[in-house]
């Protein structure tokens, strides 16, 4: 029976011990004397970020229930609720830190961004509607204007008296920006000194999916092609009005109402269309490219493909402020889920008097763990794109490679956490059972709003593409970096390294040396030399094997190429997403060592064991091409399923002041579920159990009766058979 | 660099012939001429299953608009639409079927439950709404009751002159509902001959989430604890009139509105409570237990636990059709999502005047053919399940093992196919992009109303352990019938097994065989015998594994087997997936060798390559066990991801074929962008562009005019040089 290695590896006894720690009578668990603990404080603080003081108010504005998310709210209703509590932003001058100084703003950009991604908690519709007045309507004008357009249209935006709409999408072109079909023809003939003439020529060429564009916008931030003296400089950006004083269409222009969405309803998205609608010569924001009244076309950009990413490069703001509310999310979900899953009680099997609660079941520890860690990853990576950002925006680092690395890393996080989201917030929904489909404990309406997050400011399946190119392309360049006699030799070492990778035994001093000793395995998979080394390998060889894959893809027709590119765009997504594990990893590692201080010892121990189910998960769910890269023995490989079980329990006491330390609020959890509303009936009810016990005329149980009959026959038939 | 086995294993040479059969001009793939095509009528009808005439006439009927889920309803406005589509059924006959001879029906449960899962299609409120009226207040009358309470409630039940709540789940208990709260007390000296106390003790003994409780029920079946002469029965059902002719709660019945919900909102769910409500002593189904006058009790079944599950099994009803509509919104799903596929283009890395069709990336190829395949094995699995239940409610099969057979393929299949339903749904929801997330193509209100199919009638995570303590019951009973001198013996020989399996290099001859010849490993791994082999061993020796992790277990303490239990969770619930992965691959399979006549041959070609697409996918997704069991060596886990992708591509030019196979018709699909919209607007766009070609005075592209100019440059410098 010694075979069976899954118990011999982990003794029971370790488990009971581990287990043993949470207490099973109360919600939270009492932990023995001088056991490390959280210091929620501290750790809540760190999550904070650089931005704590426009997060703390921006967590106290989003407490205010007139900025709640409505329940059973018709469209028209939600919409209208969610535009009057724009105008509460607008009295509080939420936004003013996003502007440059030249129009009398500090241009704190981080401290913009992290207020706004804490808005989700009241209503994500209310987040992504600010978002599209003043995240990217209002920033197109900024970023893309010259001072003169920024000082005619961007007070108008910031105050709401001109709602705008940021017409980028076309019904047929979404992530391939660069086709819109859209035109804006110089005519140089018309106006002053020459007029552009937008005109949408198909169907699929109207603008679609737009904020504001169904009822509110009176402009728009129109992206077409431009197109002067018979030549088309691809796509540039447009100020447009579109509705009168009065709300009415200007004539030319068209539009239509999306209608009811999945989610996000508090938002009038909606089509624009254009025929032959006539602006100014003046009404293109020029930053990039402009025309003169002869249609002389010039720009500070020479190459068009460099200058349309230039432009499109402002669009990472709304990426980064998507990671951030995904994560913030995901954070009250968890609160909620857990804080119900500590105080639900459901079958008594241990104890008759006392059901168990939901958190101490293992596959509820299973299923809402390894999220709440992802979540702590999530967390502390989108800090560090935050800053990144801030970096970049406000000019302290300009140069292209910042910008390129800031677009890289925004186009790694932003799938990452959305998915992480949605997949948290569904699992918490089911987790919470019956209470977690009604409407009034948040779950499945943070689903609905959060559904299209894995979809817009870039979908997340071309994102992930991007940053397998940039990986690809870096890959390369590292090749291009070694002399031409080395390459030789570079590519040998490499061919060497990928066949030691096929011989699962290769690394065979890690079986030897862990054979028989569960702790020690354990303890060394909790190295993080360790999940550092096997994350960051993964990472690189899979990177490596696409890019050994596709080496004659350079010598073939453009066709051949983008079948044999094709042919390997799922192993593409794989490394990027093996990709942003490692990130996700490094910033979590990275934020616990950056803990100081009383406390921080506790809080290490405690986030040390979340990091290591984090990597362990990640480990663990790619484990096949582990042991077939050889990089993980099958004695270790044997061990990481009880591995992360055992971290599961270890965790176990720690659970609510994890989710406390994501410092979610009343009037942020508005779901009477995590509001006390269960711990009350559980209280009521086994207040009535143990008065009944205690009063003695309680019914007893017709099983209870039968076993006593049974053992009194028995006794009986014994009695006779002495006889 | 021939060690890179992943080219080395599957030639590119292979993959472009394949993928070539795809012709990029139009949605429908042209096959080349002979190549096997699927018969889409023959598949068809085998889908179609035993009650092929009650689902046809039940797709016409749901194809009819007035039953059709409405956009952008409120709560109340929705409920009162689907009250009156119930009208709707009643006026049609629809649930006559059910009724067995005695009550003047033909006794048809397949029949009745076939026609009803089909109506998921029409409004998922409209299905659940006529499950709750139908398929469980009514058959709780027809299953507990005597004939007399049947002659008296049913007819009206059935005309919706009385409608009902199932009164059963209570705030404090869902899943135990051996637990509940609310006692029925029997006072012999109430009434002509006795009455039931009816009364809800506390907050968490409240009916919830009952449908039909917040507003139209008049009467309930009511599940509450049998209590007389001093003496606790257990769970038991009664007739409770709650409401007047006027709609008005009756004295001592309290309902509260469980308001908007995660979906399903034309149904009004709520809660019910009874404050000493008094019912006549013949009010109580007395089919399994029954009180006399004088307060004795009796029941047919001795064993108070065998009586209760028996009650219960009647349950079994709402398991089974979820399970089938469950498939048939996975069916709707990927209609939309592959019409849409076929049609919408983006990109075009291949073709300058193309932009190439979603289906054609692998990516996109890689997330959608997986669960069609999972929704073929789901259909065919879930048609075995209705025959079993027909079986059983016929009478047909009454016997105690057929109903507990039944029992655990409903616990199976039922979690199974509503995870793979909201799975299929969102997937097919991101790729549809922007569009997917407008209510109007139906993916998103899919979703919402799909989503806790994974938690009412049996949540899915405590279905998956009945299930998973079945097939530990029948290892043990298997190891029971091994006589006492045979038990050593077997133990020693599974303890091989087990020994054997923890050399991953014991089946050396399989990598051997396969060595250096891919085609030959891909046609083996493929072949029936090895995918179920695996699939069995798998399920049979996790079962296996948790077994003798628990074999102390039977000598411990209630708690601290318990306990023990609960650290083996997680691999309980991963068994019971195997198990389920097993029964759907051999109910497929079965499927397609049932396949007869001409035509046969194309469809089951191509029905093979989607079934292996399951199998194998079941096991690469389990990849790491099988390679830490020696089951899978490593060469053919190296190879498997890529005839994964190779079968991908196989199945390209089937895909429109294999969703016309579904019969979802216009009517059932409301979604513009799989009604033709997306086409024309391909179309469209292609003929402006087309125009403009053909004219010459389309504006060209300042790229073209800068490589022109650079080309001139070159060719300029070259003439200079040379002079």
């Amino acid at each position: 029976m010694t075979t069976d290695s899954r118990t011999a590896t982990t003794p029971a006894a370790d488990l009971t011990d581990e287990s043993a720690t949470a207490d099973p009578t109360g919600p939270i668990p009492v932990l023995p004397g001088g056991a490390p603990r959280l210091d929620v404080a501290q750790v809540s603080e760190a999550l904070l970020g650089r931005w704590a003081e426009a997060r703390l108010a921006a967590r106290e504005r989003a407490a205010r229930p007139e900025l709640h998310r409505p329940l059973d709210a018709s469209v028209a209703e939600h919409r209208e609720r969610v535009f009057q509590q724009l105008q509460i932003l607008v009295d509080d001058d939420v936004s003013h830190p996003m502007l440059p100084e030249h129009l009398g703003g500090p241009n704190d950009n981080g401290a913009n961004v992290a207020g706004f991604e804490e808005l989700i908690v009241a209503d994500p519709s209310l987040q992504i509607k600010a978002g599209v007045q003043w995240g990217l309507y209002t920033s197109a004008i900024i970023q893309l204007g010259n001072e003169e357009q920024q000082q005619a249209w961007v007070p108008p935006a910031m105050t709401l008296q001109t709602p705008g709409a940021f017409a980028m999408t076309e019904i047929g072109h979404g992530s391939d920006v660069q086709s819109l079909a859209t035109t804006a023809t110089f005519d140089p003939t018309g106006g002053d000194d020459g007029e552009w003439v937008l005109h949408t020529p198909f169907r699929a060429a109207w603008k679609d999916f737009l904020g504001n564009a169904a009822i509110h916008a009176r402009a728009a931030t129109l992206f077409a092609r431009l197109i002067t003296g018979g030549v088309d400089h691809g796509v540039h950006c447009f100020y447009v009005p579109v509705r009168d004083a009065e709300g009415e269409l200007l004539p030319g222009v068209s539009s239509e109402d999306d209608g009811e969405k999945g989610g996000l309803n508090g938002i009038d998205n909606g089509r624009l269309a254009f025929d032959h609608v006539r602006i100014p010569r003046t009404n293109l924001l020029n930053r990039y490219g402009d025309v003169a009244p002869d249609g002389t076309y010039t720009s500070p950009i020479e190459s068009p493909g460099r200058r349309f990413f230039t432009m499109l490069g402002t669009l990472v703001q709304g990426r980064v402020s998507l990671d951030g509310s995904a994560i913030r999310a995901s954070e009250l979900a968890l609160h909620i889920a857990i804080t119900y899953a500590t105080q639900r009680r459901q079958f008594s099997a241990a104890d008759p008097t006392q059901e168990t609660v939901l958190m101490d079941y293992q596959a509820h520890l299973h299923r809402l763990l390894p999220k709440l860690a992802a979540t702590y990853a999530g967390a502390f990576a989108h800090e560090q794109l935050l800053q990144a950002f801030d970096d970049v925006f406000s000019g302290r680092a300009e140069d292209p490679e910042s910008r390129e690395d800031l677009e890289t890393l925004a186009a790694t996080l932003k799938p990452t956490s959305t998915r992480l989201a949605l997949d948290t917030i569904q699992e918490c929904r089911e987790a919470c059972g019956g209470a977690g489909f009604m409407a009034e404990n948040q779950l499945v309406g943070l689903h609905q709003d959060l559904d299209v997050y894995a979809t817009f400011e870039g979908d997340n399946t071309v994102l992930l593409q991007l940053v397998a190119k940039r990986l690809l392309s870096d890959y390369t360049d590292e090749l291009k970096s070694v002399d031409r006699a080395g390459i030789g030799r570079f590519i040998a070492q490499r061919a060497e390294v990928l066949a030691k990778r096929h011989t699962p035994w290769a690394r065979l001093g890690q079986s030897v040396s862990d054979r028989g000793n569960a702790r020690r395995a354990f303890d060394s998979m909790r190295q993080a030399e360790f999940q550092e080394e096997l994350l960051a390998d993964r990472a690189r060889v899979k990177v490596e094997e696409v890019a050994l894959a596709l080496r004659g893809a350079a010598k073939m027709s453009p066709a051949d190429a983008a079948a044999e590119v094709n042919k390997h765009q799922v192993e593409m997504l794989d490394a990027a997403r093996a990709h942003a594990d490692l990130v996700h990893w490094r910033a979590f590692t990275r934020g616990i060592e950056a803990l100081e201080g009383p406390g921080a010892e506790g809080s290490r121990t405690v986030l040390t064991d979340v990091r290591d189910l984090f990597g362990l998960t990640a480990i663990s769910g790619d484990l096949a091409w582990f042991l077939l890269s050889g990089m993980i023995s099958t004695q270790r490989g044997r061990q990481i399923e009880s591995d992360l079980r055992r971290l599961l329990w270890r965790l176990r006491p720690h659970v609510l002041d994890l989710v406390a330390a994501f410092d979610v609020r009343p009037g942020h959890v508005r779901a009477p579920i995590a509001l006390g509303g269960e711990q009350e009936r559980q209280d009521e009810a086994a207040a009535y159990f143990r008065a009944q016990r205690a009063s003695n005329d309680s019914p007893v149980s017709e099983k209870t009766l039968r076993d006593r009959e049974k053992k009194a026959r028995r006794a009986a038939e014994k009695r006779d058979g002495k006889r």
